[in-house]
């Protein structure tokens, strides 16, 4: 299905595009925006972003300062939207579930199963749109995301290795089984079988070993103020050591939860995954 | 009087605040950013940033991405807000007079005059409680801004040159008297005599010889919407010619009237400022 290009911007020499599609997965129309370096002929290497909670595919566009870095790096970077939206999706009045909140997992649970398929959205409808629509190179794609997104990149990283090259967070949730957000979500979208909720979690998934030998790029601000209670980096740490990822965390002194901690690393995440694309 | 320190953030290795201090020029609060980079011991040279239509102090602070820049050449850069706000501050419909719209001029007509100081603000209380509160050298203070914030970063250096040292603009309105956004604000602010309008115009001051050796960069995306009715940099280019300033005009191809237009020079006009303050 053809994307919709809703605003173009030439910015650090490339053009970064805003899109509408429909997607099979949500049964809704979803939005990304997607860079792509100037100068480059054929497809590039790219990354996928995936926001946090409350975030559209604005927000990494507008405050992440990272397409300076993209251009020089000659790598593209595709955000999209944090779930299906619209009036005839579910929602919920709080910040962390609903709309701007969708985990980046299949919800089976009613009244979020019909729209809230965000996995299967990444992994498939974004992919084959934004491959379709713009010369990216599917066999060099990297992910990478903040917060809940931090979750999602390394979650749907170790759920589809062979999608992803390379995988890097900030700021992750990094056990969603043992945080509020994580328990609130999963519980909300995948009902109470807490074996299911799992499968999504990527602390015991690189535990019980599915990014054994996989290196894994994590910062994570000292000052943020999600830190002990949702974030818990010292868990993917264990995890780490546990089922022998190549894990490099990097604790930032002082620095908090919000896009300046982002634009400040974004430069290294991407270096970190063009050398690896 | 002190400022009062609403929001800090650790970023690209410096403290960005977010500060409210009362203006006496306009008699209510007023906010603005500053970033002071990080490492540096003593005061540093800074930059005023002067922004666009409906601008707040957030719009640069969060998407020009001029931090990691900043951060490099050893510059702290001040943000305000362009314009007083509040319930007891007079308001239009429109997006370009009134709050959000201040145009960097002193209004003398009603219902603007009691408030609508701009151009007494940024050069006296805005200076004066940003280099109290921190460690900003006055000595080595320039200006840059864009559109709206373009004329009024190029109007104020020019009619306060001892202020300023450097001065630089992306997509300023280059002649207010000669564009439509100009002649509604002028003629609200200053009232029906024109000859009041011409102090405020760049174009005019600089055929005038005020910018005489003078050097300025300004930036023009060449798809910027507003580039033929209201912008027009072939004034500033005949002024320059006419009253002898050294005017470097970049136009710079396909780029737009948007943050990822300056984002994508910003790290330019730092370095052109660094090298002259």
């Amino acid at each position: 299905m053809p994307v919709e290009i809703l605003q173009q911007h030439k910015v650090h020499g490339g053009t970064l595009s805003y899109v509408r599609h429909q997607s099979e997965a949500t049964g809704t129309p979803m939005r990304f925006s997607v860079f792509i370096p100037g100068g480059v002929t054929g497809t590039v290497p790219y990354l996928i972003w995936l926001s946090g909670l409350t975030c559209t595919e604005d927000n990494f566009t507008t405050k992440a300062g990272a397409y300076a870095y993209a251009a020089k790096a000659g790598v593209a970077i595709v955000a999209p939207d944090t779930s299906p939206r619209g009036e005839g999706v579910a929602d919920d009045p709080a910040y962390d579930l609903g709309q701007g909140a969708g985990f980046y997992v299949d919800a089976i649970q009613a009244p979020w199963s019909p729209h809230f398929k965000m996995e299967s959205y990444v992994v498939a409808d974004l992919i084959a749109a934004a491959e379709e629509a713009f010369a990216l190179d599917g066999g060099r794609r990297g992910i990478f995301g903040h917060s809940m997104g931090g979750h999602g990149a390394l979650t749907l990283a170790l759920r589809h290795p062979q999608l992803f090259r390379s995988v890097s967070a900030f700021a992750p949730i990094s056990s969603p089984t043992r945080c509020p957000w994580g328990q609130k979500a999963l519980g909300a979208y995948l009902g109470p079988d807490e074996a299911a909720w799992a499968e999504h979690d990527a602390a015991l998934l690189i535990a019980a070993g599915k990014a054994r030998g996989r290196e894994i790029l994590v910062d994570q601000g000292g000052g943020d103020s999600f830190l002990v209670e949702q974030l818990k980096p010292e868990l993917l740490q264990a995890a780490a050591a546990e089922g022998g990822a190549a894990l490099t965390l990097r604790m930032q002194e002082a620095y908090d939860h919000s896009y300046f901690f982002i634009t400040s690393f974004v430069g290294d995440h991407i270096a970190w995954h063009a050398a690896r694309l």
